[in-house]
């Protein structure tokens, strides 16, 4: 290997796998790290579940097995990264401090069975778990082999009603409120009678019912991202204390997460992802684009490069039915489609599925049987072809000209009120970012308060909650140059999750030169959009009637059509605004239409795009000192033949870096096919 | 404005808002109040939420502002209904006494945050709400604006399990039925040895199974009813004691209603609804017609003209997802639904769309922007031609020939026992009352007990529970000349839900002139109809397999027919009993049938009807000592054309009250037209 | 009657009905007794829910209205069966002692009120449900008129986790593994922290999630077997103390049961079964066959003849809305299907329809009128057939070559870890049944753990548990000469839920002759499956790669068709084993080719089968030294004219016993025909 000395260890690109030696006889260990090593595997991720193991009783440790386990790898030049176990907190802990437990809305207790029985407010399991971190980061602070830290596992909303967290919402609540006559104002408790007279009345939404006051929910949920951001600080605090050269990061999951990512994120090095593209043919026409968008997310959290924690390795199956089984060449496709969108290490999970617990048929690489097969196969030869380009690929990352705004606040506060039945604010990203795609556009996905220099396009979804801070900063983007792209449902509120009082989009009406005279939300019905070069589209979701401001710039891009009321009205505009413009889509179109719009948008701003790519063909450019690199991925399931044209036909007029071969004027990728052009 | 003396207040013809002078700052209020008088809101209900402001602290009362709101009105010539705010218990008074709180079936405690939070049987709620509904009767009793109440807001079935709610149920259970032995014996307790040995062993079902003892989930639910109409009483002493010239309502909303609307209605002045047609396309083709029959039904709660409370003015959106936006002509259209069908005064729901809490996006007149827009206009123009005919329509109320008697023990009973996948009471009533509409035959609704004088034709479907008082009516109704319609599932059981054995349709085989030989529940399964005349037709639900009573005048009009054991057998008969007659169905037919089957009742019997009228036409006819008038209203999506035929032939070659206009030899109306003629 | 003195009063081929005299008025009993002896009924079952009129308050017992229909039944010459009422504790006992109630997996408490509101943990409930037994089998140890008992009424799993089902479980826990150290090894707690440190830690699955160690999950389920079978063990000691001569029995129902059949039957002299085939018109193609599939098992659970101790007589309609009233031939013909698969008394349910209680739409014989209709005379009718024929079929029993391998450790383990969306045990066992079943092929249905001596073909789906001892039987099965057929997912998991770590089928590899290279876990999805002969078919669920074990006579007979990556490898082989052969089907194909696979099977083997029985239509022989009768029924909704060829075709060329006559070259029978003929 010839990694040069100025890339941190965690920037390096490669493939890893999770591997849990608690679940397998000592005997049997350096068997399977001995056919790691020979598989490519470069790092592992272990100890995330391994409490009990590690303290089998209230403070007695053992760590003469973890040793064990580390020293071996170490010995086989393969990397590890800790896993901090307090997700599973052991029998012991909970039987002697019950607080530990979350309590569901309904106020049922979270047991132990299952995982993720931890009340993030518990002050025991604080107490206990940065005593067992501290014990860890101590003993594997100078470790040759330890690299780095994974804080507990798969952050999620617990909504956890503990009494510990009742009394922790109401000191939030007051440091944010300060007084209850402001709180009661600004939630706006006099709807309902709903006034509080004490703070002893303020409870986490007991019951559990979601039509609760809006300003409160929204209020709840921001407390438990700052809880759970708390929670993740303690740990952090514990191992930087010991080592101050690892990294840590943390296991983002399953998008959206109502969590916000990018609170959790701040702390760490990096973000990282576990990633489980659905198997299903049923999926094959969407799954590759969620999976894009999600990796995208994991990108934006930090804006850098970040690691895949848990790649698919076989049909996962625990909580649901077995999935079906990955066919040929999908598990070497997606771990390149990851390292494309800007991940640098992708470890799988796991290296042999589980004979023992609840998750026995979520398959790693090895079947129960262990004996080596087909994907143990797919994932050495990926981890060949890594090897060879990581050299190449080290230190590039995704660039990208276009950035998607998200926002945890929007989701949620869409959560809380979901406008429409059919109203979703992440399915909204998806399908901007799908028709983007689809258009090989390649762009950002980042929080909302992220400055936004360097972008020549902005497109910010359903901006329901708003201020002037954030009406400043896009307008600004516009005015300055920028492509804005707002949609329906922006400005409607203020950050407290109150309506304004004014005409929609509110702080952005001026920026979009257009106000909403009325609306319509229109749900699941299906109305016509006719643009004004004579296109008949469909559209959906919400109806805006927009009405361009007089004396402004505003150009009228469609209209609605068919028999609505509103027929006639305008749909879209366009509003030149200082030295930039700004999009308004009082509707939510379908996917063609929002294509069209795009790709005019791309031409004028000359953004790089491939027009005609073939479906679920994907491209992706990773740029760097050392180059810039363009992955063709075809995550279909069918063979496709191509040409790539604009700035990219000379690229791929070259050496396929993966087949050594040159295509001649077509690209032809068979099912979960890849190839790697030098820009 | 020329209103006659004899008129009370609230049998003024005329249009109203609900407002909220608590949800908005003071400074607004004469603005607002300014634009309603322009705009023709001659009445107002407002407070009915306002517990928290009323009363902020526990025997701190604070009516400065509500004097201040209400005095605005006076001014402003506006009158007040004032609405007791025991909907919404304040925190400080749920927090002092918990058991203001309702338990809901599976012991979890239904806590502040949504609204209704208030247990009926609590007799801290009962002790405080009098107490401030005695302060708020005394202080407005001779304020000029205020003209009456309403109490607490859309009473429902709360299934409160409380102690005192089994304590009470216990109480109830002993004055009914004196011994355990009598109880055991009624209930039939004696099946699964449920017998109860000592009164203390009677509680609430607990765990809330529907599979239990039918005789003890009615007689629960009568319990309820009990308590709701005694909660209720315990506001009316209140308020009468100072105030014995006001009126007193209560606002019911979406039916079926499980709460006895008859026995909460009884201490009623008289009865008002709230009122949101659906405005999905999907529901146009039944939402006119569900909603005849809801205005029906609250007329026929005190047999007279009511209020709308609670008018539909935009979207509502809250527990679900939005609505579609009520088109141009929506509004006024079922404003004057309301008028046609009984209702005098019409409160549209609400002013203003609140900016703050969980009813955000319940739309008012105006939206939160605040900018008056198309739908204040239309109530404007509404409110304009309400007051010009009011003189016209004042004193008048609808007639009709026909009733439909309806009967919250039967729906109760069915509710418990559902007799097959798609029986169901409501519906069924729906069925008659849209086939009725549809032929232009008015009809009321009435509850079942009410006498029967004036009709010539009752329909009485699936009367499940029977006693002789009632069969004994129905008899006499029927030999005395009139035309009785009964159906399947009637006379199954006693009043204590139990099954009587003897042939059904048991105390009514004499006056049906059949019995029921046996039958099959047929559920969704669809069985040919024959008629005599050779017609087919569907039916589904149930088959009572027919005998006509030996030596008995009974004519069989229809067969069931097809691949059934019992193809051949009787489904309807006719049976002439004393100078009347008794139509019997054994089955539920489709509404073609059904329609025919009206049809050629309303033809023998000389009814008023409208045949040929378009889909979503209907007509109403209210009349008085100033005379009839006749309502045409298409509450459908098209423009429609058609003439009106038979006694309105005449009527509608006459001027158009509101165009002004003479129609040709057809009506024409667009989409949401309403045209009045002179009768 | 000519019964010959040989026959346990319990062999005795016969009718009966289930009748609750305590449901009446004294005076009715008379009245009823009469006509039921004269409706051909010879036995009873009474007393199952009469705890509370057998001992009314706490140690105070009342047997005499017992007595008084006991000796009624004895004069009219009914024998009666008498069943234990400890499904429904009175109210007087869950009063006293709260303990009896089931704890619910949420912690709710199972309160009294529909009925089964009992732990069988529960020590009060043994104490006081034993005292009462003891002196009701005291007290009819000698009474002529009494045969025998059931006990309680149809056991189901209630999984209570009440403290004592948490200390019983902790206890069972304790005498399976001795110490924690092997039990948590056996169940793999080490995944996800989840070791117990301390006995107290173990509880019930708190919480409910079924995602919890499914080793520790079939274990739980396992200590309710031996829960209930310890119960009713109580039950039964008490009994036999008195009553050495009587029969005891229980009442099987609603299969499948989670409740292990054979476990609980163990102790029973013969088993019982509540048989209510389905009469929706929808469930016509699958419910004479499930319904055949349930006699078979009830059949298999003491390898010997059985009662139907609750049959159906009319539409049931409680739990549920009423189902269809059976038409005309469905009583007799489902009374004679159970008779022809190993039925002895047939039990109908019941007399006459309650007019009380929860159960008032589960209809009887006779309807609530009381007046003796169609039913009933149906019911007289068959009794009548049943009473000649009796002497013949005495003795006689269903003789198969053909074994189904059932297992409640299976049903359970794949319960608790559904393999795929449309994976089910039971369905799968039904649809093998279903496929002999339309072959004519009769066959035993029993538990997996029985010797299997005297089978030629064993049908054994999903053995996804397995052990040694298992293994070795049916390899020795196959070596001695049987034609064993196993399917996908075989020998997964040892006996503790615990995947093995071999390649697949695990312990049965050797006698199947191929491994399972991979599989693919199809669900719903559907994939081509091609016979060797050129057949294509369609299978799903599941698709295991097998690879023929080299040097084998292993022949593949069907592979994987289409566009799955599998195509061409073999999905169905078959292995000449010792002198017998092992079939491995690695998929779920459609019936069409389980048929005909079935089918050469059978012509291999030299079964006796039935090619081209019409829909619907089922024959079945029961043999014995009287002689051997071949029942032919038609179960379907229409008329069939049909061949019975092969071993059948001289059979029914002789008299039909029930009709008389002799059927010409072909048979035709009328929906819900029966004919029996001599074989």
């Amino acid at each position: 290997m010839t990694q040069p000395q100025k890339r941190l260890t965690y920037e390096s690109v490669r493939m890893g796998v999770d591997y849990y030696p608690e679940h397998w006889e000592e005997a049997l260990w350096e068997e399977d790290v001995s056919l790691m090593q020979k598989s490519g595997v470069a790092v592992v991720r272990i100890g995330e579940f391994a409490w009990s193991r590690m303290e089998p009783r209230d403070g007695e440790f053992d760590f003469g097995w973890l040793d064990r386990a580390i020293d071996l790898f170490g010995r086989y030049g393969i990397d590890v990264v800790i896993g901090t176990p307090t997700h599973t907190p052991p029998r012991w802990l909970t039987d002697k401090h019950p607080d530990v437990l979350p309590v569901f809305p309904d106020g049922s207790v979270y047991y132990p069975g299952v995982r993720g029985h931890r009340c993030f407010n518990s002050r025991s399991l604080r107490r206990y778990g940065e005593r067992l971190i501290d014990k860890l980061a101590e003993r594997y602070a100078g470790h040759p082999a330890v690299i780095g830290w994974q804080t507990d596992n798969e952050f999620s909303m617990l909504d956890s009603q503990s009494p510990q967290a009742a009394e922790d919402f109401r000191d939030w609540a007051y440091r944010k409120y300060g007084t209850l006559d402001n709180l009661n104002r600004e939630w706006g408790t006099v709807v309902w009678s709903g006034e509080y007279s004490d703070w002893s009345e303020i409870t986490p939404p007991l019951g559990g019912s979601p039509y609760q006051n809006p300003s409160f929910l929204l209020d709840f949920a921001r407390f438990q991202w700052d809880t759970v951001a708390d929670f993740q600080n303690g740990q952090i605090a514990a191992i930087r204390k010991h080592c101050p050269n690892h990294f840590i990061t943390h296991n983002f999951h399953s998008y959206p997460q109502r969590l916000d990512l990018y609170k959790v994120g701040e702390a760490l090095d990096f973000a990282s992802f576990d990633y489980y593209p659905n198997t299903s043919p049923d999926k094959a026409a969407t799954s590759p684009y969620s999976g894009a968008l999600s990796l995208d997310v994991t990108r934006g959290v930090k804006r850098k490069n970040f690691w895949i924690m848990e790649q698919l390795s076989g049909s996962p199956g625990a909580w649901m039915p077995m999935w079906r089984m990955p066919q040929p060449g999908y598990i070497r496709a997606y771990a390149w489609q990851a390292i494309a969108r800007g991940a640098d290490t992708v470890v799988h999970f796991r290296w042999r599925s589980a004979p023992i617990g609840a998750e026995q048929f979520w398959h790693g690489l090895i079947d129960h049987s262990s004996v080596p097969g087909r994907r143990l196969a797919e994932f050495a030869q990926t981890s060949e072809e890594v090897r060879r380009l990581a050299p190449l690929l080290e230190g590039t990352a995704p660039e990208a000209q276009v950035a998607i705004l998200m926002s945890h606040e929007q989701l949620e506060a869409l959560r809380i009120q979901k406008q429409t039945d059919n109203f979703d604010y992440y399915e909204n990203i998806k399908e901007y970012h799908r028709a983007l795609t689809k258009l090989g556009i390649g762009c950002d996905v980042i929080d909302w308060r992220q400055p936004l220099e360097g972008y020549r396009v902005v497109i910010a979804p359903n901006l329901y909650l708003l201020d002037e801070e954030a009406a400043e900063r896009l307008c600004r983007f516009a005015a300055d140059g920028g492509t804005l792209l707002l949609t329906a449902r922006t400005g409607v509120k203020n950050m407290n999750n109150v309506c304004v009082m004014r005409p929609l989009p509110g702080l952005l009406s001026d920026c979009a030169g257009v106000t909403v005279r009325e609306y319509d939300p229109l749900g699941s019905d299906i109305v016509r959009l006719d643009t004004e070069e004579g296109g008949q589209f469909a559209c959906s979701q919400w109806a805006d009637i927009l009405d361009p401001v007089e004396g402004e710039r505003t150009e009228v891009l469609a209209r609605y059509g068919g028999h609505v009321f509103f027929a006639g009205e305008a749909a879209v505009t366009r509003h030149e605004f200082g030295r930039g413009e700004t999009y308004y889509l009082g509707t939510h179109p379908e996917e063609d239409y929002l294509r069209s719009l795009l790709l005019r948008i791309a031409m004028q701003r000359g953004l790089a795009c491939a027009e005609g790519l073939p479906a679920g063909v994907q491209i992706s450019v990773r740029g760097g000192d050392s180059g810039s690199y363009l992955f063709v991925l075809n995550l279909g399931r069918e063979a496709r033949k191509f040409r790539l044209g604009g700035i990219y036909a000379e690229a791929v007029r070259g050496e396929g870096l993966l087949s050594g071969e040159r295509p001649g004027s077509e690209l032809e990728l068979p099912a979960y096919g890849v190839e790697i052009f030098r820009l």
